[in-house]
């Protein structure tokens, strides 16, 4: 089991990462403080791990709460029914809310921990590889509002999170594909190296082998932890890992939430990105077509869906990363460096969303 | 106009209080940092001030919210109502909420500028007594639960707290009572001078002689500010700012929201753990009766409506301050000085909350 810490001053935390963590009830136990737990995770993943992890809990209160699967439930309302679920249960302030399951699960167990008497202790176990490349490290929790994702959300810090890659075998092709997005967006941003094994190693990725997917899985974390530690807040250097979100969000809210899953609607992003930076001369012709190649490889869309650039322009308005007005885009300064910048000029971006 | 720091490393933030506040354009907008700005307000409350306070911001987007009034609408489905309002109107992240209005205002705006795209600026302008000595301080934002008072919340900061102590000639006798009960507290659990002080002057307080309440609310807040910067997170000494809360919040749920006001729950509950804290020999009779005699003065509830003790136990065991079940409570050491303490028996506790 290889440990990895995030360090945030008084906020930091381990992540343990291993090919099975079943017997990982001590590394568990010695992250609860309290006597309470509750368990939060959804219809899909309950059956296979729930049971499992329950064994590992050794807590005067233990309850459970099984969300319905999908984006599309990733707000306020199902919110609500993890107060109503601690309420009604009488958890109080010293608490511990575990989310066993992916992205969805949780950022909004994250949120409600974030909230629940004003801060409570949270503990991930990711299940879906986006979820374990992304999440897992830098504290982010939301629910989104049916005018933009993820709006409505907090800061909040885990104890600890255990991710086992062993789950990521029942996870359906598809979403495990979307997965590979992130991974592939770490090394666009951050390192070149990274991205070069990934295009060794995509063939191993794609049908899973374990040492691959393991040094994928830690040293996407590693490199996400080296950003966050550095920016907690998102005041500066974090924004980079926003690469092709913003085109991305905009492709998820247009298409309703579910249509596209995360990491297909970022995949297509990163191709917009990348093809914005190499109109305005920042990458090269061959570099872009890399970008483009090793996405393809990884079975993600190189294209956004049928859009008009009106309908581009009023969703990317409303992102996070819009600063009074000026949408600020995470573009490549080269492959392996990603610069936040609103210096593109319109011309180019319309070109870009309304290529042909 | 008089300026009070409340020392919280980077979150630090001051405190303006003043007669008359009417001019403070150059202040106010030295706060605020985008161009965007959203004021909440009540039905209550705007008739009175919105209007001038709107002349003082100078943005280009200036937007307004008016909620109604009462402890009842203390709720997510109104802190939607302004979730709804920011994205309608596209504001950002460098957006500033103000809050102008007392505590039920202050508590959700303060949370909807805590959660809104994970934590936007924050200006409190508190309109009534309640509000200017207790929720300026301290960065507690907060909605209720149907099971309970501000059970969903987070600690934000604001950028700056504005009091001005004429919009309390327009708050009606019963609120500001109420307002006076949270005055008193400070004098009972840290400052027994202070206390002197108001056994002395609670008659030009009610008459709301200008210097009085000018002196009874910026000693409050620097009280207040003092505890709160040794424990912003409370953690230990923080909590002794409950005194009164656990037996007042059990009140104010059984009575339901709005039927008793906060201040008046809190002054049955302080004379409640007085009566305790004499049960147990801390402090003396005589001391108990000054206890009394003084929120009697202020026209205060000096004991709780007709409840069984199963009531009062079964509503305190929610309490935030319930501790793995064992329910906590800020107890009288001596006058002007609370402790927080499990260690007071069931059975004088029950002698509290069945008196006779």
């Amino acid at each position: 089991m290889n440990v990895l810490n995030v360090s945030l001053d008084e906020r930091s935390y381990p992540i343990f990462i291993g090919c099975s963590l079943r017997n990982s009830a001590d590394s568990l136990m010695s992250y609860i403080k309290g006597d309470q737990v509750l368990v939060v995770s959804n219809e899909t993943i309950a059956p296979l791990y729930l049971e499992n992890l329950l064994k590992n809990i050794d807590v005067a209160k233990l309850d459970t709460l099984v969300l319905p699967d999908g984006e599309q439930y990733k707000t306020m309302e199902t919110l609500n029914t993890i107060f109503d679920a601690l309420l009604a249960e009488r958890h109080d302030r010293s608490t511990t809310l575990i989310a066993l399951g992916g992205g969805v699960v949780g950022d909004i167990t994250g949120f409600a921990a974030a909230c629940y008497q004003r801060g409570v202790n949270f503990i991930q176990i990711p299940t879906t590889l986006l979820a374990q490349v992304d999440s897992s490290v830098g504290g982010k929790t939301a629910v989104n509002h049916i005018l933009g994702k993820n709006m409505i959300g907090a800061f909040h810090q885990p104890q600890c999170v255990l991710i086992d890659i062993s789950t990521l075998q029942s996870l359906p092709e598809r979403e495990y594909r979307a997965g590979l997005a992130e991974v592939i967006k770490y090394g666009l941003i951050t390192d070149l190296e990274f991205f070069v094994w990934l295009e060794k190693n995509m063939s191993r990725l794609l049908t899973r082998e374990d040492d691959a997917v393991l040094y994928a899985v830690e040293h996407s974390c590693r490199l996400k932890a080296h950003v966050v530690s550095t920016d907690e807040r998102e005041s500066g250097l974090r924004a980079i890992l926003n690469l092709g979100h913003t085109f991305g969000h905009a492709i998820e809210t247009h298409k309703g939430y579910g249509k596209w899953l995360h990491g297909e609607a970022v995949a297509a992003g990163m191709c917009m990105a990348s093809d914005l930076s190499k109109r305005l001369g920042w990458i090269s012709d061959a570099d872009h077509e890399r970008v483009i190649a090793l996405i393809a490889k990884a079975g993600l869309p190189t294209a956004p869906p049928e859009m008009t650039t009106e309908q581009f322009l009023t969703l990317m308005a409303v992102d996070k990363k819009a600063l009074g007005g000026q949408v600020r885009l995470v573009l490549l300064e080269r492959l392996g460096q990603a610069v936040v910048s609103a210096d593109y000029g319109e011309k180019l971006l319309a070109a870009t969303l309304s290529p042909s």
